[in-house]
């Protein structure tokens, strides 16, 4: 009888130059591979404590709850959704790409009232709408954006929404960070963000697996006052505990070779400078939106409101753009991501972590060029 | 000024012999070395469904759903509690133990009225007793028990319960099998079991970071029929589909290396054969517990009920079980656990995935032996 077993895995090398996961920062890897410690070792206790006073240096929080779920960072969204609400409350959410509609998606699952302030692809949600949605209905409990809109490359000028709100402090403001934290300025306590949430796989530059969030003390505090029960799982206070009071706390077993990789991403981060850090993304996408502009191509998001680590390109009339992908990924090495159901056609390329370099932005332009000459598109590279 | 940034990582080496994390195997080590793929690649979609086969004959279910969840353990069975029942519905809950007990707070916190059937730490509880609260509660959505008892080392019957719930249909059957798949002999389909949930970290042998679950058909006609929405997260339908329809499905991004690591044990789990590595789960476990009990120790479990992999030895009167644990781990670099909140004192040592050998049996109760001696504990090593 044949064995069940599959082949031994063989992936192919790939340059990983799609809206994430990006490739993996080399001391990650390394990280993996040293020996694992249990997860309530008093070493790892120490570890638990290194990450969250890196991640509170790189979110720029020093108060609240700041700590990597073990989630994706669609699970860090639907976390501060339902944790900061109860059945029943209004919940405003900007919403110009996906992620701003899947927000609202999940705020109606956990029984909100949903107030969607809708823009089109591309466009960043103007603050002043936002603001006039909440003189509407002043009772909201939180009012929810996205930073950075990996679908559209679209970034909110969010410091200014939250000097805005900094008024009203009955309504909670939601970032999401998915695509930012690690490559765009963040000053989560200084813009007044009471929960954002991001992801380990983009600009942070560690493998897909936990969402990094932060909570504010006013958050806290409103998780604190709940009249309904949240899920076991995602607990804020039985989540704290286990993370920062030891011995004794159980909760649930850390994921711990993937903290090692976030641990050695965040010393990373902070030897490098997140401002340095965030230059080099400004540079890298800079660069790579630059030569798109030249060859005459078009970019989804406002030149205003430009991600620079996440360039939108528009697929020119004619060009079967999965195609375009599919070619870029057999024959270069490279992946660069499509439009997310219900966007317009587009390309997304990312330039994150390690590939936030201008050499990357170039290589990967250079082939998206060779590949739409072969396809006869009407670019001049 | 000095760098905000930690020192590098430097974790100690460790024999990990505690109720979980075990030590990974190399193989799935190995696998997390490998080029990452994106998570919409299509050399991943075949990763998934490569994953997704083997998972099915590890746990033997050829229908429903399975496959493994980005979460921990206790996601795994707060997912199956919420997705399978509506708030108000009954479940019988059998506890005799920390997660018995968790199953029932993760119920009430879903809505559910629990009827909880109790039993003393150590001992299993008697189907009898659970078809019995089901003759008083014939509505119950589900009944819930833990196969192996990862507080205590007990093993539940469940190939009885399954049976003798056989003929009715109503009540789904759901198993926490955190400790036992991998290890001990599971036939998920044979014996009607509705919902099962694990982890990666324990006898199946990778790192921490997944729960794979399995779901009957009828636990998937219970989901679609439901009347309330559940967390976008865990949404059986979407991550059916985001696991084995391609292309276009997309729910969030799944953690690659992790998965990775899952698929290189699981081949290894087939090529070894799952009996054959239950059996030598059995031969590790039944080792260490004949030692333990000729040194004239106690075990926590009741013998007839005995979870190989995981032995709860009773702390002798006026021994220090943590000072015990801790020479171990400082003197000896082994792990073993302690007791959970509530439980009486016990060292819990695991024999599991790569540590399920009767060396590492003889290694951790030598080591064991060697610091009771030093405490002047009545052993006879």
């Amino acid at each position: 009888m044949p064995t069940p077993a599959s082949a031994p895995l063989a992936p192919s090398d790939r340059l990983l130059c799609g809206p994430g996961p990006t490739n993996v920062d080399p001391a990650a890897l390394a990280a993996m591979d040293k020996p694992m410690l249990g997860h309530l070792d008093p070493e790892m206790f120490e570890i638990l404590g290194e990450v969250v006073r890196m991640l509170r240096l790189v979110y720029r929080n020093p108060e609240g709850l700041v700590l990597p779920l073990q989630a994706t960072g669609t699970t860090g969204m639907e976390t501060g959704l339902v944790s900061l609400t109860e059945p029943g409350d209004t919940v405003i959410v900007g919403a110009s790409g996906y992620f701003g509609r899947r927000i609202a998606e999940i705020a109606r699952r956990a029984r909100c009232t949903v107030v969607e302030v809708m823009e089109d692809w591309g466009k960043h949600v103007p603050n002043a709408r936002l603001l006039e949605a909440l003189d509407e209905n002043p009772q909201a409990a939180l009012l929810a954006v996205v930073h950075g809109e990996t679908s559209t490359g679209s970034l909110h000028p969010l410091a200014e929404l939250g000097a805005a709100l900094a008024d009203k402090p009955d309504t909670l403001l939601m970032a999401d960070c998915v695509t930012t934290l690690g490559g765009s300025e963040l000053d989560i306590h200084g813009w007044g963000i009471d929960y954002a949430y991001s992801c380990t796989q983009k600009c942070v530059g560690a493998p897909p697996g936990m969402s990094p969030i932060s909570v504010s003390a006013a958050g806290m505090e409103r998780f604190a006052a709940r009249s309904t029960p949240v899920a076991f799982s995602f607990d804020f206070e039985l989540l704290r505990k286990y993370w920062t009071e030891r011995p004794g706390a159980y909760h649930h077993t850390a994921p711990i070779l993937h903290i090692y990789a976030l641990y050695e991403v965040l010393r990373e981060t902070l030897v490098e400078g997140v401002a340095e850090r965030c230059a080099r993304h400004v540079a890298a996408g800079t660069r790579l939106q630059d030569r798109v502009r030249d060859a005459g191509l078009g970019l989804v998001a406002e030149p205003d409101h430009q991600l620079p680590q996440l360039s939108a390109v528009a697929v020119p009339d004619g060009v079967d753009a999965s195609a375009v992908q599919r070619e870029l990924l057999e024959k270069h090495g490279i992946e660069v991501g499509g439009g997310l159901p219900g966007a317009p056609q587009m390309w997304r390329i990312g330039l994150m972590g390690p590939n936030a370099t201008t050499a990357t932005a170039d290589r990967v332009f250079d082939a998206l060029m060779a590949v739409l000459e072969t396809k006869g598109a009407p670019v001049s590279a």
